[in-house]
């Protein structure tokens, strides 16, 4: 069964992983077939993740979890140019963005409301040909419509954005102190997420003095070096000695979770984004137990709660990304966006198709 | 037992009804003599709320709740002067006000920490002799110290102040729309509080046009008087079509109510504080039961919850109460602050002890 | 597209209302055709609700809700006989039961783990065709594989029983005493629900004492007359002069929803699942507000939240429904079983097809 | 000053820690002295804890936190013989227990409903002098009135027993499956707490073949040998491949904590009240966030939330003791408990006071 428009090319610029080593090339791919639920997206603009660094520079993880080839990218907005034949939510002209976590929607937590945390999810761009493409094919389910009052650019990120709203909206920060530790892009962006759903104070750290710098640029109320003698103290001091209602864990490090951990008061919540590599060494009783903290690992965003949280903030103005988009580029210049990314310049990066691969 | 200083005046000069009828009196009282958990607190500001303008006029409700002689007001700071053998949170000097719901502290609402709703409780100025006088007893348990960045004004105002922070933070308003019915003193603090809190979006409704000016001031995105005709399609255009998440509803009309349940969309959340004179006849079907919301009795301010949460918003600057605190007249113009009040002139109004009851 | 087998015959029998009066009619109609996210599925058992009543008898509500010719019922289970070709979740031979609330699985309710409050619901047996036939088509998303250890006739009646559970989950009864006014067929299944689900408490309220004894043998702790003078008083010194934690209100009736939240101690909590006929008038000031209490709107179950609790309540046989199925009786008895709901003999009637149809 | 009563000796029995050295000794103690809104109680009944173990065996924990002489034991039931002069909660005569997590009453967290993770709590028999002799004196804010319908062996060990329904409520296991890993007594209590509090299946797992009897005795579902190999896959082949919804971790045990996190179901919650002695290697990504686990650390109990939640489990007749109390004996027999808990023999022990220590 074919779906493709006839005026459409069979075939496609990638951004692809085809060996097992460094580095991405273009290259070229059929356009994917979608089947009678799934719709073919054209890709517009797109975000680089450290995930996709992470491929790039084909380390440890990307050699366990990746196998080649594989379009990869996850980030991404475009606009729907062909839909299934029981396809009900979109239509082709709209524009879109999508959820990249791609469930079974059969399992129990697919059947009640947790799809983002499906034990058989596929994500685009890792499991399977993901976003830094002309063309993508999504499941309807995926597919979110965007308001027409929402930027290109900041469409392009709404899935890390998602991770820093779920994140802030799982905590509950109304009218709390929250301490951020690591402030990487979806750190930076908690920021202003975390000030628009009402923390009354938040504090920032990380070792990057540039990051803190956008950090406070972006609404932080302290920033703090993590290497700080007496930085648990002087959390303390800041709260009335008691630490801080609210911890969202974004740097993965076990150090940083260990030190963000003794920041919160008792009956304090942690939320733990950030992905550690390795196991992490955790004096439960001291940390969590007798304190009674509530501890909450984070994946993801909730589909589809967390995109209509994100698109209020967004929309509303409440939250503004402009600062966090150090860098849009075009689409052929990846290169210079990984290079970006390795030193530590660029917050966020979008880059856009656009015109920019036409044949 | 006298637990007086020996240099204390036996008696004291109080704002009282006297005897059922309205008006109220400067009228000299016994100092009241404190128990060994209780503490005598110096008034310095006061707040008048629209249950002492009920007292004043007189009105069904005061005339079967209030049994004269009684010293009316319950919004109020000052300084602790003594406190009794057995109090250790508050000592002489201390800078305070204090929850004017005083509860039984032995029931199972008392002891799971709902004190709040208690059955028993006793309100200052209602039940019990009040804080319009120029000292005050009350249980230590009662007392709240005050944060030296809370400047007195604000102080004076907590107990109403908190009344929307309880809503508030009851209904729970971070990234979601807020419509809120009446913005009557707490109506318009609930507006920079549900913004603080985290709201991305604030609609006011109320009849009169000078308070819904304030209301745009303070941060409600859109003010509508009530009486638009098809006013629930405007909420609900504004809305996706869906209607507001939220609604907080604080003007205790019946016919607000009814149009405030219908702009909440399925699924939401109704907080109540506005107390309605008469019963309310509801299609409970089509307004509540069908649409799957959940509706919240407010009473109070969570003890001690809602102060925290009250003087996180006011410190940090979240909340900034100085549009709505339109009048400070000192304490003797009382007649004068009622009046203000009947004329609906006045949003909030503090009166000023200090220096003004001068022997 | 047909996407019938073809040894199926064409047409089907069905009870069905053919004209806007009193009564039901079998009457053939043609076996519905399935699009590629339907199935299609021979209806086994079926449960006779109080709407299938409502609609036999033609009532007010009746009249205005229902356009004929219409295929009737709602509740029901059977066997997956074709699948449409974009089907995931089921095959054909499935034992299955569905979701009768057929949702648009496009707005924002759907989107977020609500559709059972979808504003666009469609409801089999009321807006669209229903379960009382030979064959009913429901979309896949609806479908819910039975468990193999549920016996028929409990799988048949999931719908009403679901109500009953997400009653009470979402008022949350563990540990806590419970009221339920109106044990009806669901108010029953609320009883063993109740208990199942952590009660420490249960009394339930009807003015039939059939039921009421009914309701003793499936758990209640106490049983009472609603007209007893003086029972909320009653209600109260059973439970150390407060009040109930959980009123579970499933009568409907302005009276009792009245009487049951005076039963409710001061922060509690009333989930509402009866459907008052007409509005009711409430002292919304002393049931609801003073009291602190929290009111849900209680529609439908939760899709599939429910369903699986459902499903581990009777698979664990910690709830035990035989008590309730008061009747098993062939299908073409129909019109008996109509007259045993009339004369309030029933509590719960099954319809068996299966044999009872043959051509 | 001095509140006790004239006829009252001024010495009374105690078992006290007199050295830092393994064991306890019989000891005449000063009778305690109480303040204003202190509460004077002859102990009747006091149970064994394993807390009270390790003070007597002089592990190194006891070393590190108890400084002799000290009082020992915390769980107990007695009688009112004194009160205050600021006492209104209890009088004379009174039946009470108490909670033995003294805390300030006057921090955030004890401000606001959360005294039992005060940061300044003192523990009656680890901090202070404790339950186990004649008379003990306890703030009126700790005693808890007992129900007549409760039985004396019962209210003596309402503190671990809190712990176990403050595990479980917090955890919430209506129509859940639950894992307990480790069934010393406390997870020996939270089996017919979690079936009570509605769980829907509860899967018991120790190393000690008597106590895994005992949990079978008391309801659980079924009872494996932690060591048995593929464990994990026999709980998620009980579970539908799934794993449980919550889990209890009542062991301490890293190994148990590691295993259990495993055997929860994605989306799932663990409580965690089983202390650790040591550092407890985690792995994070994989245990918790990936699966977007909620993690709680639980310590003691609610003031007094709990408490009116154990009383309503055992009142009701929901939850039954008798199999845990494995020995009541003379409370001069206090050397052969702490024989029989070294020995594994015994569950609970309860010590009788009432006249076994007449002058």
């Amino acid at each position: 069964m074919q779906y493709l428009a006839p005026d459409m090319a069979s075939t496609m610029k990638s951004l692809s992983k085809l060996r097992p080593e460094p580095g991405f090339v273009l290259h070229e791919v059929p356009v994917p077939a979608i089947g009678p639920t799934d719709v073919l997206i054209k890709v517009e603009k797109v975000g680089v993740c450290g995930t996709d660094f992470h491929i790039y520079s084909w380390d440890k993880w990307a050699q366990n979890r990746i196998k080649p080839p594989l379009v990869i990218g996850h980030e991404f907005m475009g606009t729907v140019v062909e839909v299934g034949a029981a396809v009900t939510l979109v239509k082709p002209g709209d524009r879109v963005s999508a959820e990249g976590h791609i469930a079974d929607l059969t399992c129990v937590l697919c059947r009640t409301g947790q799809a983002h945390i499906c034990e058989h999810v596929k994500i685009i761009g890792v499991d399977r040909d993901g976003a830094f493409a002309e063309y993508i094919a999504m499941p309807e389910y995926n597919v979110w419509k965007l308001d027409p009052a929402i930027p290109d650019e900041f469409a392009a990120i709404f899935d890390p954005l998602g991770n820093a709203v779920h994140t802030v909206m799982a905590a509950g920060v109304s009218t709390k102190s929250v301490v951020i530790t690591g402030v990487g892009s979806i750190g930076l962006m908690a920021i202003p997420v975390a000030r628009a759903a009402g923390a009354a104070s938040v504090y920032a750290i990380d070792v990057n003095p540039a990051k803190l710098e956008l950090a406070k640029r972006l609404g932080a109320d302290e920033i703090f070096d993590a290497r700080t003698p007496g930085l648990v103290d002087e959390i303390k001091r800041r709260t009335n000695g008691d630490g801080v209602e609210v911890l969202l864990e974004m740097s993965g490090s076990g150090s940083a979770i260990d030190m963000g951990l003794q920041m919160v008061r008792n009956g304090g919540t942690a939320a733990l984004l950030g992905i550690p590599s390795d196991n992490v060494n955790i004096n439960l009783a001291e940390r969590i137990i007798f304190k009674g903290l509530t501890v909450l690992g984070i994946n993801g965003r909730k589909m589809f709660e967390t995109w209509y949280q994100t698109q209020a903030l967004v929309k509303s103005g409440r939250v503004d990304l402009r600062p966090i988009i150090t860098h849009v580029l075009p689409f052929h210049e990846f290169d210079r966006a990984f290079e970006l990314m390795r030193s530590g310049e660029a917050a966020k990066i979008v880059l856009d198709l656009k015109g920019d691969l036409a044949k």
